[in-house]
Formats: C-alpha cells, sequence, structure tokens
C-alpha cells in the first residue's frame, strides 16, 4: 500500500505492485477502498522484474559487499518506475510511501522518483516529525487503526521486518538487531531448511545467451522452462525446495550506518553461481577483469538507489556489451543448500582444449614461457620491510 | 622433488617441502639418495605456510576469479623461499623445478627465485626441447626411470593431474580437459561428499585477532584450538567432515588460457566466511571498500605469481594496515557443503545498535535524510537511451 | 571571522586563522573585540597548513577531476582542526562559520567539525532561512551593519567572490558564472600575468624526502630555502613571479551540480610538476599504478570534504608508505608561465641506465623479449566491432 | 623502411607509412628499388591515423603516467594495421620491423600483428644473435652498407634517437640516457622554444562533437579547418609556434624498465585541454569518474601494445559511449608554450546557472545540505594514528 488515507482534502490514488511476493491482492484492493481511495491500482510488475531488473544484475554478478544478491535494492526501482508513470497519468504532484527514515528503501524510491518526476513531491511519513512522534509503536497505531476502522492484521506481527519480493525475502530488525543473536529456525520462509531438504539432488542445465538464462531444463524429470519468468520462477523452486541462498551478515547502509540483514535468495543464488561459470568460460580474462570493476560500481549504486542515474545506465550499458558473446549451458546439480557446477559447453567459448592440453602442445611453444618469465622479473626486487608478517607475529606471540 | 638427477658433471641437492600433503618423506627421502643426491632436504614449512601466506591471504579474502581461493598459488612463494634459502647456504647457481611450460606454477616458483636470488638460473626440463622431445608421454618417462632404475609408482596415475597441501588439493588436465565432463564422484581426496557427510551439523566459534584467527572452538563438544597450525588444520578437519569447499570453475591463467579447475578447500573455505562476516562488523565501511580494490589486486598478483614484488609487499602493508581492528568472534554452523554464519562479536565493532534501531531513535534524526536524498538528486538525470535493455528484450523475441 | 557576533545571550568567541591568506589581523581583532566578542583567537597556522595538510597533497599528487589542485579544500581541515580545539577548550557548544548553502566548503568544516567533536552543534547562517530571507543581498547586508555599527569595507567588492591562502587563490561566483565569459586580465591577484613575466627564466633544484621537498635552490643566485614554510613560501614566489599555475574550469561539487573556477597555485604547480619526476623515478611501475588509484581516491575525498575520516586516513597512511624512498633531487626550469623538468638523480632511483641502454646489453636479454611478447597474443583475438569509429565516421560525414 | 633486403631466397616488400614524419619519400623508395625489393609500398596514412587513432586518444584523454601522450604507443596500431593488409594481399609469411629488442615498439608491432594476422611469422633482427652480435654499433653498420651500396645518410646522426609522427616527436637514448643530463636547446625539432615563440597569443575557438573536434577557428584572423587532418595539422601549426607540448620524463616501459624520454605534442597538448574542458561541461560528474578510470586503463593497454585487444576494444567502445554528449566549443589561448582556457558553451552543458548561482536560489532548497552534511557524517570516525605525520615530523626534524 503505498499512499495513506488522505483525510484533508487531497484526492488518494493507491497503489500495490505484485512483484511475487504472497499476498492476498483482493483484500489490499477492498481495504484502499474502504478507506476512501479515489482509485485503486494494482499492478502485476513480475515479468518486468524478471527482465528489466533481475537479468541486468544477473549479467552484472551483482553482489554487495561480497555477499548480498539486492533482492530488495532491484526490486524498489521497479515499484518506483510504474508508480511515476500512475502519477503523471493521474496528475498527482505528491508521491507518498511506508519506508522508515533510517533505511535504505526510502533512498532507493525517492531517487528513482527524482529521476523519473523530478518536479513530483514526496510525502515520508516516517520522517515527518507530527507522524513518527504520534506513533511510537505498534500500539499507537493499532489504536488509530481501531479508531479509524482500518481493518489490521490480528495475529501478532514476528519480532523481525520482511521483506518479500520474486527475487528473495529479507529480515532485518527486532530481535535481529542484536548481532550476535541466531536466527530462530523458522524465520525462514522461502526456503525449505537444508536439514529437511531432500536426500537427493536436482540436476539442472543453463542456456544462456548474452549473459541471460534462456532456457532451463531439469535433466532428470525433463522440466523445461524458457520465457523469464517461468525460468526464474522454476529456479526458484528448486532452489527453495533444497534451502539455497540463506546468508545471515552485516551490511553497511548507504547512510553510514552497519545493519544486520537475513536472506534467501534461492534463484538468484543458483543463477549468480551458473553465470559466473559461463561468463569465465566466454569472456576474454582482461575484459572480464575490467568487467568485475564495473560490476562492484554497479552493485554499489543499485545498493545506494542510483538505479535511475547517468552513472548506473552507463555501467549498465558497458556490463551488457561485455555479455555479447557470453552464450552457452552449464549443467549443475542442487542440494542441500548448495549449488554444484558440473560442466558446461558454448558456442562462444575462448576454451581451447588443444591449448590447455597437457598431452598435446596445441599452437604454444612452451619456450617462450621462459622469455614471458624472465621479462616479468626485470623490475628490480628490494626486500621489502615485513610489516605485515610482524603485526601477525606479534599476535601470534601474544596468543 | 625439486631437482632431479644430474649425470653430466653436476652436484645435485634435492629439496621437499612438507606444506601439509599426504606424502611418504621417508620413501622420498631414500629415493633422493638412491639416484645420487648429495644432500637431502626435507623441511616442515607447515607452519610457516599458514602463518606468514594463508594468514595475510584470510586478511585479504583472496579470492581469483570470484571463486577459486588460492592455495596452490600461495604455496609456490613457501616453497620458493625455503629453496632459495638452501641454494643460497649451498652455493647452488642453478635451480630446477618440474612445473610445466603451459601452468602458471613455473611463472610462480620461478619469479620467487629471481625475486630473491636473482642471480639464480634456473633450470626448467619441460620448457626444454631436447627434454620434452624425448619424453613425449608417460611410456617414455616410464622406460627411461626403468633404464637407470628410478622407482616410480606402479599402481597407475589418475587420469588427472593433482597437486595437494594444507590448504587444498587441485585437479586438472586429462580427462577433466573436457570442460563438459562432469569429475567423477571418487575423484575427490580431501573433503567427504556432502551426499555421505553427517546429518548434524558442527558449530564452531572463530576468534579472530587483526583480521587472522586465533582460536577456534568447536562449541558442541568444547574441542578448542589456538596456534595457527592447529587452528587451520582443525578447519580442515571440520571442514572435510562435512564436504565443505568444492568447486569447478574454468579459470584464466597467467599466460593467457583458459583452463578448467576442481578444488576442494575446506579450511579456507570456512575461514572466508568467517573473515568476511567479521571484517564487515568492525572495519568502516568506506575503508572496506577500498580495501575490497586492494584484495581484488592482490589475489590477482598472487595468482599471477608475484607474491615477492614490490606492488605485492606494498598491497599486502595496505591490507594488513586495514585490519588493525578486526577482532571477535564469530559463531557459525557447518554442514552439508555449507558454512552458516549464525551470529558475532566484537569489542571493536563498528556496529551501534540505537542507530540503527526501528524501535528506538538513538542519536540520528530521520529529517536529515530528507536533505541527503535531495541532495543527491541535484544532479540532472537524462532518460537514457535503452540499449541493455534492446538487447534483452530483442533475445526474448528469439527465445 | 568564524563566528558572527551573539545578541542573544550567547557568548561569541571569535576565531580567525592566518593560513597565508593577504589579510590585516590587527583590523579584524578590533572589529571582533568592538562587535562583543569574549574573546578573540588570530592563529597563526601557516607551518601546520604546510606540514600536515600540503605536504600530503604533494605525496598524493592529489589533483581533482584531472586539474584542481584542491588548495581551499585542504585549508578547510587545517581550519577546522584548531576551530574545534578551541570551542573543546571554551566549553564552546556551537560552531559557526559564514560558508554558502551551495558549495563544497559547509561540508568540508562540518564534516571536520563532526569527526574531531561529535557532539558538537554547527550554526551555519546561510542555511536558515530567517537568516538568508532576510539578506537577500548585498544591500540587505550593508543596511544592517550600517545601523549596528559594523564596519564594512567601502569600496565595492570585485564582482565575484575569492578565497585566498598559501596554497592558491580560487575566484567564482558573480560574472564568472557565466561560463563562457572570460576572466578579466586584473582578477589574478596572486600570480604575474605570463605576458608581463620576466623573460629570463629561473632555475631550481628541489630536494625530496619521503616524498616532500626538504630544500629547495635557485641554482642561478645560489638561495636556498629548507624548511616547510620557507620552501613553500619560495616556491610561491618564483611561480607567482613567472605567472605559474593559472587555470580556468568547470568542477562537480560534491553536492552534484557543476561550477566554475579560476585558481593560481603557483607554487604548487611547481610543486606537483617535480613529485611526479621525482616518484615515477624511484618508485616502482606497479606500486605507483596502484597508488595512482589511491591519488584519485584521495583527491575525492579530499575535496568532498572527508579529511577527518576512516577511509582518508586509511589512505593517506596508504600513500605515505609508498612514499618512502621517493628520495632524491630535480631540477627544473620555471618561465612564462610553464615549468619545465631538465634533469633528476636519486640515491633510490630504480632507473638503471646500462638496462635501458641502447649501446650496452646490461643483465638484459633481447631473445626474451620474444617469448614475452608471444604469450601476451595467446589470448585470441576477435575482430571487433568498429562500433567506436563508425561513431566518429558518421560524425565525419554529417562535418 | 619496415623489411630489411633478404639476400638468401627470400622475395622482400618494402613498406613505408606515411603518418606525418618528415621525409624524402621519393628516396625511400629508390633505396628500396635499388636494393631489389620486389615491391614497394609507400602509404599515406595521415587520415587513418588521425581518425582511427589520435581521435580515440582525445576522447579518453589519453596519458600514460600522468605525462605521456602517447603519440609513439598509437602510431605502431596504425602502421602495423596497413602492413598486414600489404602482407596478407601479397602472401607473405613474414613480416619484419627494426625496433630493438629492449623498447615498447617491438611489443606494439607485433601483438598487432599477432592479432589481425595470428599465423604470421615476425622477423626482430635486433633480438637475433647473429644480427646483434654482428652489428654491435654505428661502424659496423656503415661498413656493411658500404660493403653491399646500401646508401645511408652522410651526417653523423644526433646524439640520441627520435620517432617523429604527425602527432609528435620522442627523443631518448644516447646522451639523453643519464637522466640527470639536461636535453640540449637544438635538440627540439617540432616546435619553437617558447623563449623564441611570438609576444602575442592566438586565441582559437575549438569545437566538438561527440568528443572529438570538427572544428578550430582562429578568432583573430578567422582561420578555420573542418576536417580532421587539417584540424590536427592547425592545431600543432599553432602549438608548435607557441612552443606548446614539450616534456621531460622518466617512464617505465611495458618490460619493466625505467626510461628517460623526451616529447614534444604540440597539437595534441591543446586538444587534451580543450577535451577536458568540455567533457567536465558536459559530462555528469560519476559518469566522469568511471569514465576517467577506464581511460588510465586505455592508456596502458595503448602504452602496452594492445591497442587490438579485447580488453582496448572493450574500453575504446565503453569510452566512446560515454562521448555521445561531448559537444560544445572551446575557447583557448595558447601562449608561451601554454593553453589557457578562457570559456566554454555548450547544448548539451550540464552546467546550471541559477543552480550554482550565489544570487539566486534555484531550484534547491539550502536547507537539504544540512541533511546531506549530517548523514555522512554518521560514521564514527575514530582519530586515526598520525602515521603519515609522524612520518613527516621525524622528516623536518632531521631537515
Amino acid at each position: 500500500l503505498k499512499m495513506s488515507k488522505g483525510t484533508v482534502g487531497y484526492d488518494v490514488i493507491t497503489y500495490l505492485a505484485d512483484i511475487g511476493q504472497d499476498e492476498d491482492f483482493e483484500v489490499a484492493r477492498k481495504k484502499a477502498e474502504k478507506l476512501g481511495a479515489k482509485k485503486v491500482y494494482i499492478e502485476d510488475l513480475r515479468k518486468e522484474f524478471v527482465q528489466d531488473f533481475i537479468w541486468p544484475a544477473v549479467q552484472a554478478n551483482a553482489v554487495y559487499e561480497d555477499r548480498y544478491l539486492l533482492g530488495t535494492s532491484i526490486a524498489r526501482p521497479c515499484i518506483a518506475r510504474r508508480q511515476v508513470e500512475i502519477a503523471r497519468k493521474e496528475g498527482a504532484e505528491y508521491i507518498s510511501h511506508g519506508a522508515t527514515g533510517k533505511g535504505n528503501d526510502q533512498i532507493r524510491f525517492e531517487l528513482s522518483c527524482y529521476a523519473l518526476y523530478p518536479e513530483v513531491k514526496v510525502i515520508a511519513p516516517w520522517r515527518i516529525p507530527e507522524f513518527y512522534n504520534r506513533f511510537k509503536g505498534r500500539i499507537d497505531l493499532m489504536e488509530f487503526a481501531k479508531k479509524y476502522d482500518i481493518p489490521v492484521p490480528v495475529t501478532p506481527k514476528a519480532p523481525w521486518s520482511m521483506d518479500a519480493n520474486l527475487m528473495h525475502i529479507s529480515y532485518e530488525s527486532g530481535i535481529l538487531e542484536n548481532p550476535k543473536s541466531h536466527a530462530p529456525a523458522d524465520l525462514y520462509l522461502m526456503t525449505k531448511s537444508p536439514k529437511d531438504s531432500p536426500d537427493t539432488s536436482d540436476e539442472l542445465e543453463l542456456e544462456f545467451q548474452s549473459g541471460v538464462p534462456v532456457k532451463v531444463t531439469n535433466t532428470k524429470d525433463n522440466t523445461s522452462k524458457s520465457s523469464p519468468l517461468e525460468i526464474y520462477s522454476y529456479l526458484n523452486e528448486i532452489g527453495s525446495k533444497h534451502g539455497v541462498g540463506r546468508i545471515d551478515i552485516v551490511e553497511n547502509r548507504f547512510i553510514g550506518m552497519k545493519s544486520r540483514g537475513i536472506y534467501e535468495t534461492p534463484g538468484g543464488t543458483i543463477l549468480l553461481s551458473a553465470h559466473l561459470d559461463i561468463e569465465t568460460f566466454t569472456m576474454d580474462k582482461e575484459v572480464r577483469r575490467i568487467k568485475q570493476g564495473l560490476s562492484v560500481r554497479f552493485s554499489e549504486l543499485v545498493y545506494n538507489g542510483f538505479w535511475y542515474s547517468p552513472e548506473c545506465d552507463y555501467v549498465r550499458h558497458c556490463i551488457a556489451k561485455s555479455q555479447e558473446n557470453v552464450d552457452g549451458k552449464v549443467q549443475l546439480s542442487v542440494f542441500k543448500g548448495q549449488v554444484y557446477i558440473l560442466g558446461r559447453e558454448s558456442p562462444k567459448s575462448l576454451y581451447n582444449e588443444d591449448l590447455v592440453s597437457m598431452d598435446v602442445q596445441g599452437d604454444y611453444d612452451p619456450c617462450d614461457a621462459t622469455g614471458f618469465i624472465r621479462i616479468n622479473a626485470v623490475r628490480r626486487y628490494h626486500k621489502a620491510d615485513e610489516a605485515p608478517l610482524c603485526l601477525l607475529n606479534s599476535l601470534q606471540s601474544s596468543a
């Protein structure tokens, strides 16, 4: 529910995006209508989410701080893009969202809105003192809801907050705020526990074109999918079944605070493994090195909310360019929380079996390596001070 | 066996490093003596390997091309360092090794030797035409061994090549050269198959000081280790038991060819997860960003054989500097090939529970975020051309 | 004048830093006293400015956006550091400054203050609506000054704004805001016009230790200086005399707007040339490459106001480390706005005359280059699409 | 002269590229014919050199190690490209060049040849022991020439070596090998000494489209040029007249040795200044930051001989993409060795005069800056150890 009820002279149009979360959209519609929304938009954005947002992230091997696959970060510009389209169509001057004042999502929503609709004004209640001073906790909110007859769930909320979409579920806050506390086993909603997952693996073949999957086949039962949404949903199904993609991290928010988050990204984790494999197989080593640097930048930009920015457009363009030959098939097995790459093949492979063989020479003269090594040794080496080792040694002595 | 028999007027000193591989060193000693070695050095370098080579890699989160933990790459300078010490002590003018002419190891050995002993001459038989033309395959070598009464294993070699040390085993060549072929299940020698690994997890607490582990405790049975070699060996034991650290990749060698490698790095994989966790918990976000870039560089340098180089010394120094506050404890669970981080604590943590809390304000004014976002939106956004998306769309239509 | 008069119950302590600007400090003192300052601090920070701020910038070859030498950027943390010391000593809870709400300086002052005195509160009048709405232009300010008997200069201000210190003078705003307008010839106060500068050059020898100058000698008249402030002042004198260091640029402010600035940095420009020379002469190529990347980061951090930040401390440490062997002497000539490097020598040089000589072989075998080149050609080259050239060609046809 | 005389059964085809050097091509043709060349190619590549090689370098602001504009580096692939075309057309199996075995040019020629004609074999006499052992110095060569009646210049060669083309002249070796020796005043052939250059400036307006110049106008005499070759030649003319673009540096060769080079690049230096100006005026700040990193990479790749490589194609593509809006006009003045930017204008400018103005508010609320600054100060600052300063202080005390 992106806009709350207006009681003082504003027309309110509500907008709810279906990006794959488990939600009763009809209940949401009725609630919005009941509360006086002038118009109610509930939109299925799942296809666009996969094609326009998840696919570029796959091409980039997008990972924030070495671990987080950005499931929430890339959903925000997808939601905001449609929100802005509706706002423009309806002539809305204000846009509102319910993100808190301490998080990343406020930034992601608002930077997207300002980029696509520069003259819009944003209402973020959780940054308005009258609002957040009045509603200091859940009880205040429940009382308000009761007073104004706003239907709210009766079951008590889990003692943490969640964000769910097709790509992942994230869990944070509440009892998770203590970084030492272990997550309870029943927290995870999207993946089976590896302890309870099947004792036999599934084996998949994933086919890529230009760095995005175009087909997935389960080689055990021949299930096969070939549209983006179906592929991604099937990878989610397999990943979930085998408990793939659970992480527990402390990450750095854009606004400079550290935050503990738990994520489960079943399909995305499978795709990341497979894409890394086919990419290295088909891409020149030095191109990949440059692209790897751009990917780190891309991940930071997306995490920080700059999906719609000149630099993110630029980086996305450069990354897409690097993917032109990333075609081929990867065979992998999924089992007990892990993805195991088994083999790969590609019409565009730069792998040269003769060249690398220990049994045949290929078009390669080993004598050349002598010169290569000797030239690489021309620069003079001064025995360096042993600072890092000293540091370690001093540690050892104290241990 | 680092130097082969000399028959034409050279004294040969043999040198064999124990860096944790499974080998019968007494057999090796006898073989060397029997073949006429003037002197035989067999040295246990395991402690130095852990402290001086693995620990800096842990501090760096060293990973090559997003996946390979550099188990062979960091062993080479360790072996070469001692080899050079012996060569200098013995007054040897030549150093020899048995690495092939197509691989990375020749470079790693020789660059280390040239750096530490610039005037040394290197003999690399596999790059000498008289040698490699005479010994075209296993049969030629076996015949030569028979003729000169050189003891060789009678059991046929596995149809691939292996490199083993305390940190990992690598498998490549032979039937693995076809990148599509799946590795046989019985290839792995260092880790149990996740299919056969225990159905209950082990839980560890790893304590770090300055970015290196100083203690590991198994919280189920209170096993505890605190010297570097014992810690690493114990992590190997746990990792092996649970099938942790298996990867199958295609990587880019320094000499520009792609190569398929299979690796198992049980202890190193646990350490990487744990170090990533404690590092992000204790290190400033922007420092970490800079350090992350240096780590990518470090990994490339080490992979390419530049451990002993001005730039690798420099990067190692900078990385060690970044680790000064990376102290604390990480709790984790190891199960069926996976490492799950459960929680962390640190006296040097930069995590501020009040600041990040959704329930209390902490020293933070949400209104500030409004200005932050608005200033971040000052730059003008021109709707970018949709090149990456078009590219994807054209793919979809053909699918 | 860092704090304006308080009339409503606050004690005001004024603080004015002498960082080399041309100013009558006694007049300033009297003015502050007359206006009721409780205490007046006027401090000569020139030595600290050179040693603690300019020197690290010299080590870094600090340049923002390829041209700006950061003369204002590095002065701000110098001023703020002392301001905070005074504020702490005096028990001041508030700190104020006169920087505008659109510029970089507000950020530089305040981030420094928050870093060094986290609990301080900042008063920035030009961001307080009651203030900036009341004083919309010069006339309002003059009237206020007259009414309250505040002495102000009677001569009309130049039609631009200036910031001067020992390192540079910057000019911006006013008639310079039109990026097309040429700067008037009489704008420059720190350097002679190259058109009027002497027709004979000065020749200097600059001696460096650890990347900072320790001595400058004019080889024509044997003038010599060896304390940091004297060296820098002398380089300014020579640079000014010959019209060195004038630039006219459009730069990107941290807050995302482009701004036109004109700068003159006479001594700094000479130092940059000389340091680049001695650094490349004494530093390993690959170390320098890594350091160059850190320097770009350093320059951005300093420009953006993060002098006192974990990452800037870290980068400064790493850069200083790289300078350990940057010792030696550079001979140069200064003439008509230009610095010409003439020669260099160093006890730590990595330059090897024999090695590079076309006349003697040195310790180098040209045959090695063959292998080096051939291995560098192992990667396969696919004739690339000619996109960039097409782009150029299409331009040409339209021209 | 790219191929020397064959006397033992090989047909020799000679190829000489005109890339703007001052050379008597007819004399060269006759000499080749006289020496028995089967065919003589003398080709004017100046247009291609400007358009396909200099222009991309301009777009990149290509500078190696902060100073060298790559005038030789980008000429090599231009020459080699045509050489390969001729070799293929003529069915030549071998290609030869006269570059030494210690320099960069051998690498640049050969990597280009191997990339464009992978099966070609390269003959590099200066790396063949029979050749370089026979011709140890100039005298041996002169005797050989005399014996075989090969016409050679009678005037003694300057005591250094030169490489000249449309973009620059480089000087190295000989008496310049001593890095301390100052270059003699009469060394420079392409530019007037600033001491003798005119006492009045020239003023130019340079118009760019997509980051390359499409028109130059001398605003004093209305001279105007608009084809690539004419533009570049005219910039050379003006730059030469005013002594622009002389540098004396020590640089790092790809093969790991340091080398002293003196360069004059008159037109290129003007273009670099102008392009930097128009680029920052029209390009988003963050895009430019990413592009700047790619440019450093581009310069290294080109210097090292990788013009024709997958990664250089990739980087060139990305850089060209960044230039799409780099349109506009730059006014500048050229005087006594210096280029002074005077002003700029562009239909694609991102400069917003209202936004940046100190007199009008524009679409900007100064209050936002407060939040921006405060959020940027959220990360905790630990007073860093003062290592860099200590280091400096210890220096000072010894001074």
